[in-house]
């Protein structure tokens, strides 16, 4: 059985680690915050699909130092922070063997690129997945609806064969544990999907303190402008080569958010991070989308001024948590 | 000698009771939050011009229903809100007669259209100040540095010859106290060389939580994006016909904030606001100049974009102002 290494052991790690237990994968996970509670205790979750109160017991390391080796495969379910220093793929090098394969389970754009540099010869599997799953105590995850889409390809999308066969296993090995998966020739058109939206909702209502709906109402401007950002993302999409995301997409993306206008609302990921003080995913999914415009010379001037404000927030909000850290006013 | 009614006594307000005061003018300031301690203490100013701890005991009311009456000359010093309902033309109403003179010591572009539409007839005063001037507690005002300007005109910049007549003798008034005070015949001019500053520095500062210098320093395209955004001002203001206003202009001031990169910074009102979770200025500094963009069809999508997004905080915290109120948090 494949022996598996899960960086990172928030919702999306422990979900997963589940999954692959069903197939008696031999699974190691890594752990910062939550690593006492996941030696002592296991993983426990809760899902509409999966069962409530599972339990199960992997491996837990607090570094992938402690789990030197030649791994079949290696998960990485951290938030992405390219240009992080130390970065993931100097992280887990001692884990990487010479066929290791590394699956990133991330959100964003040119995400890949660190791991490539790293690692040229390693198959990488890039993922994006639509999971409500959140850590509500440390160690015990809740999948919150029976939702369930990972949808993975090769990075680049025309590797070596050897990269197409560990991409299929990984596929494999998730369906065989029930789970769901679908092999895309080109993974980065589904990547461009959820970021056409992200990268517009996520700095936006962390910017405002606002979920999508409230950020709709509160002015008349509000939703011309979200959609001319969102038009944005698309034309460097398209500069991509991807025609599939269109205005039409955008204007389906919209109507799901106008609908929830009166109720309180969907309040995306960044907009949870900057309410928690904690480090965005500013560079993978609005820098990423940026790297690109530029590359191609597609103008995005509404997109840089929010690049430009979300990262200043991020920026700011890192000098709190360096004065908190220097005070010892946290555990970390 | 006159009988003028100061409508708002923070600093601004405070500082022109003492100035006016000095020419025996029969002054009544309108109070809110400090009504109590004006009214037993006077008010109190502390300035490197004019004195430390000189009091005066100018006639105090907390709502201009209590001040009717056919006052000479009226100061709004309050902070400007256009669209706020009441509107300060309908609370000032009761004090203003046929030939009552209208100040308006506020910032921002398109903030005399609500007085020019209640009183067509009466003079009105538009003024651009730098007054470094702070309550520092209820009745007791500081003038922080040496710092004194007060730029006049009448609006509109070609009224009839009685409204030049009341400007010219509002002027002489703050001349004879020992003030300062300039007439420009197009003081228009004089609001758009503040707001092409005041329009990007105030929501930018507010929305990212920084100072300029901080936000300077945020990131390696901050520096660029808030001269684009400070370009989309002058060209609204260069198709309003203020050739003065130009990329050099911006680049003496952006020079300014860049010599402050490595200190603290300049933090600007709307950042305080923001901090005291205090309603912002944000239809009189960003949305004055977007009407003027508007009528003139000069792009400017990223002060476009800065609008909506300062527009969403602003009423995020009404909702918590509202949410605080409603369950009697408040004094107010």
């Amino acid at each position: 059985m494949p022996r598996i290494l899960i960086f990172g052991a928030g919702g999306v790690g422990s979900f997963y680690a589940h999954l692959l237990t069903k197939v008696g994968a031999d699974i190691t996970v890594v752990c910062r915050s939550n690593y006492q509670a996941v030696k002592e205790h296991g993983i426990v979750l809760d899902s509409p699909k999966y069962g409530k109160g599972v339990r199960i017991r992997p491996g837990v390391v607090s570094s992938p130092v402690d789990a030197v080796g030649d791994w079949d495969l290696i998960l990485v379910c951290s938030k992405a922070f390219p240009g992080m220093n130390p970065s993931v793929p100097q992280l887990i090098k001692p884990a990487v063997g010479p066929k290791t394969a590394i699956a990133l389970l991330q959100n964003g754009i040119h995400i890949e690129d660190e791991y490539q540099e790293a690692f040229p010869d390693n198959p990488i599997i890039s993922c994006t997945i639509y999971l409500p799953v959140t850590e509500i105590y440390p160690g015990h995850v809740d999948h919150q609806e029976d939702l369930e889409i990972l949808e993975l390809g090769t990075f680049p999308s025309r590797p070596p064969i050897a990269h197409i066969q560990a991409c299929l296993e990984f596929r494999n090995l998730i369906k065989t544990a029930g789970g769901e998966a679908t092999i895309y020739s080109d993974v980065q058109l589904r990547r461009w999907i959820k970021v056409a939206v992200n990268a517009a909702w996520n700095p936006v209502c962390a910017l405002t303190l606002s979920s999508d709906s409230l950020f709709l109402s509160s002015s008349p401007y509000a939703d011309r402008m979200i959609k001319d950002v969102m038009l944005e993302v698309v034309a460097v999409a398209q500069a991509q080569g991807y025609s599939e995301i269109n205005e039409g997409m955008v204007e389906e993306q919209l109507s799901r958010a106008r609908n929830r206008v009166g109720s309180f609302g969907k309040e995306p990921s960044m907009l949870g991070d900057v309410r928690m003080g904690r480090r965005m995913e500013v560079e993978a999914i609005v820098g990423g989308v940026l790297k690109c415009a530029w590359e191609k010379k597609v103008p995005c001037p509404r997109l840089e001024v929010i690049y430009c404000l979300i990262k200043a927030v991020d920026e700011s909000y890192a000098r709190t948590r360096e004065i908190a850290a220097s005070n010892n006013w946290t555990g970390s």
